[in-house]
């Protein structure tokens, strides 16, 4: 039996695929705090224009660097696991498939985002990048890249997160990044909260707003900000693991996937794996794309899909996404990661096109599904990755009720060895499930309730 | 440029191995308190019958079993790295290859033996095992191998690390592994000493002691123990390393290698990245061949090579090998791993027949060659691990030096996500080199003195 399938360096896809050329009801456009689109030129400021080009690109099909596919040979291409033993201990017919994210330096998947925007930067003359951090995923994958490339990273890090994790600033020390507490001394934002609020735990909001700050700041203009996921660059980058993904199928003589599965915080890896399949989807293939989040934080399938600001301090434009509410904050119970409280606007109109059936999952269902997975695979995934393993085991289940000998494909976004006080929590029983209440969402969206619906844009 | 070669499952070696039936001086056997050759049947208490087979087997080459190469597809054949862009940085004209062993699930070389040890044992009818654990890696993927084969498994960790290292313990309770401090309540061993010493920080050889005591009280005899270096056969498991790697490089068509190189602490990577390398070496191939040590522990550069324990309560076999005294404590200045008193006895012999030259280096050189490391090629290595790559950097200097185009290999045995604490004290100015004074050699030599020579037997 095969377990594996790789694919050579010289196998690797040569292009990403933009999903906005495809997308039958074409997105809305960013607003600026006036209500009106903004424009490339308006993102200068915080952004590269090569990037800002890639952010607004309607092409189906962008080139990817020759130095960069260099940089992503580090690690990639990424194996493609066939899950036998998981199938074996669920009785079921289906085969299952993982894509195995998991293998990068930082262990997740976001280093396909990180290290081209980190390449393009520097490109533009970039000398610095600055960006936030929650749990550290995209922070260690940021500093990464600027070891590789040659540039200066700055981490704002959640300030809960950065006394409750010390190995994650060490990490990205490691790799020459420089890691603060958010709020910071360092910022006007930062130090306005931390006069306000000395003893705040911070929140990515603020983080964002900090970043930002910096790299606008900067009189040089060789200041930027990177996100790690939401905009459409980012999913755009992702789209080589569902790319590869697909030549791994292909190779072992696997021509139709019937379900598709990603965990979706912001919803790059998500997209990084089923964008290409949506493409399928778009041209008449019959395929079940699920992304999946917590019903603690249930952003795609509870929430408006309308215009919001991607953070607390509103320094972003406004983007058409479905969102419980910029004030959103998440309930201290919930343990498993993706606690953002937008979509991807690509992911978002996915959803409204019918592409994509969003899922809500509980916490103990996903971390009972990690440890099985652990116990049967042997990979300890991610809190976040653990959301699109229990999806997987549902429809292994379900193809069992059915007795169909389904193809259930999902993306294994990263190991959870820097993330294990979850599973401690879990084992210790200390975890409860927790559907947020009708009365706290209403109350964020009344927040946002003055700010534009996508129709009014159209 | 070619960053990685990866091998497909079906080109993965179907075969072990066996140094002991090539090394010119034939290992002298391992000795029962009484000073006389412990025969196979003396072992049985402690290990299954076909594991004890290998351990004495003079046989070349073993098969690796279908169902143990199954298990090894979940993370093997593992990539072989070229190191562009640390050669780029040292200036150097040398080749620099790497092994990337830090892509197992637990992050290191070790589940290359525990998966086969748990194999055998599940098919000579064990139950559970027991084992020792410091740092963590062994424990972590013995717990690992356990719950793919099926088998109970207890590791009794170091109390010091135990309490320092608490993710490690949830990390093996993932894969379902119990993990408790030592000394411990639940042997005859270890209340002895909780009675006599109630604080100890504990040893590695109180936890050996622990380990064997439960698995030789168990009266239905389906309790084994598993040790995760110095034997024959785990040497044995891990020269797939180098025998995936022979295949990698001649695919690239690279058909001279000058120096091998790895840490080594009991001598297990060592081993199964270069034993393979030493049987081109017998049969007349010019290569250097490079364990290395730390400076604090240095049991190949300064240790004579004689008959010792195996742990501090003299429960295992007298076994020949290079060592420091089983009473040396490593020095608590020292954060880089490879504490273990004694040197595989292969290891060992290879090192008194010439085919290997062993080299100290101390600390503060091998953290820095890690940042180095992690800034040019982005991979955070394990503190064992920065050994080899100090190591590799002295001889890629040494080629520009030289102005030889030389072929570097070393082996990337484990990743250091789970070990930043002494990355963290590194960059905190905590660390500080320490070579073993002289009066502390002679002082635990004095303790072995006793002990017969490796001539006395011969």
């Amino acid at each position: 039996m095969q377990i594996k399938v790789f694919l050579n360096e010289d196998e690797m896809p040569r292009q990403w695929y933009n999903l906005a050329a495809d997308l039958p009801t074409p997105l809305p456009p960013p607003l600026g705090p006036d209500g009106k689109p903004v424009n490339p030129e308006m993102l200068a400021p915080v952004f590269p224009m090569n990037l800002i080009e890639q952010e607004v690109s309607q092409e189906r099909w962008i080139d990817i660097p020759e130095e960069v596919l260099q940089l992503l040979y580090r690690w990639r291409p990424s194996p493609l696991h066939r899950a036998y033993a998981l199938e074996k201990y669920l009785g079921t017919p289906a085969k299952i498939y993982f894509k195995n994210e998991s293998v990068s330096p930082p262990g997740s998947h976001k280093p396909n985002t990180a290290v081209p925007q980190a390449w393009y930067n520097k490109q533009f003359g970039t000398k610095k990048l600055t960006t936030e951090t929650g749990a550290g995923q995209w922070g260690s994958a940021l500093s990464f890249a600027g070891a590789l490339v040659g540039l200066e990273v700055k981490v704002y890090m959640v300030r809960i997160s950065f006394d409750q994790k010390p190995f994650r600033k060490i990490m990205m020390e490691t790799w020459g990044g420089k890691c603060v507490p958010s709020p910071s001394p360092y910022t006007e934002a930062g130090r306005k909260i931390l006069e306000e609020m000395p003893d705040t735990p911070g929140s990515l909001g603020i983080a964002i707003s900090e970043a930002i700050e910096e790299a606008v700041s900067d009189p040089s203009g060789k200041t930027k900000y990177a996100l790690g996921s939401v905009l459409n660059h980012v999913m755009l980058h992702q789209t080589i693991i569902g790319l590869e993904t697909k030549k791994q199928l292909e190779k072992i003589g696997e021509n139709k996937v019937d379900v598709v599965i990603g965990c979706a915080g912001g919803g790059s890896n998500f997209a990084g794996l089923s964008f290409p399949f949506m493409y399928d989807k778009i041209n008449g293939a019959d395929i079940d794309i699920i992304p999946v989040e917590p019903a603690s934080c249930p952003t795609m399938t509870r929430a408006p899909y309308k215009y919001d600001f991607g953070d607390v301090a509103k320094m972003t434009p406004m983007l058409p996404m479905h969102t419980l509410g910029h004030g959103f904050i998440p309930p201290p119970i919930h343990a498993g990661g993706l606690r953002y409280h937008g979509m991807a606007p690509l992911v978002s109109g996915a959803i409204k096109d019918g592409l994509a059936t969003p899922r809500a999952l509980h916490q103990l269902e996903c971390y009972e599904a990690a440890v099985t997975f652990a116990r049967t695979e042997g990979i300890i995934v991610a809190p976040e990755t653990s959301h699109a393993v229990a999806a997987a085991i549902q429809e292994a289940k379900k193809a069992k009720e059915e007795g169909k000998e389904k193809v259930i494909l999902f993306n294994l976004s990263g190991h959870g060895l820097m993330d294990l006080s979850g599973y401690e929590k879990y084992f210790a029983g200390e975890l409860h499930d927790y559907a947020l209440p009708e009365e706290e969402l209403e109350k964020y969206q009344q927040e946002i309730a003055d700010l534009p619906s996508v129709e009014s844009v159209k």
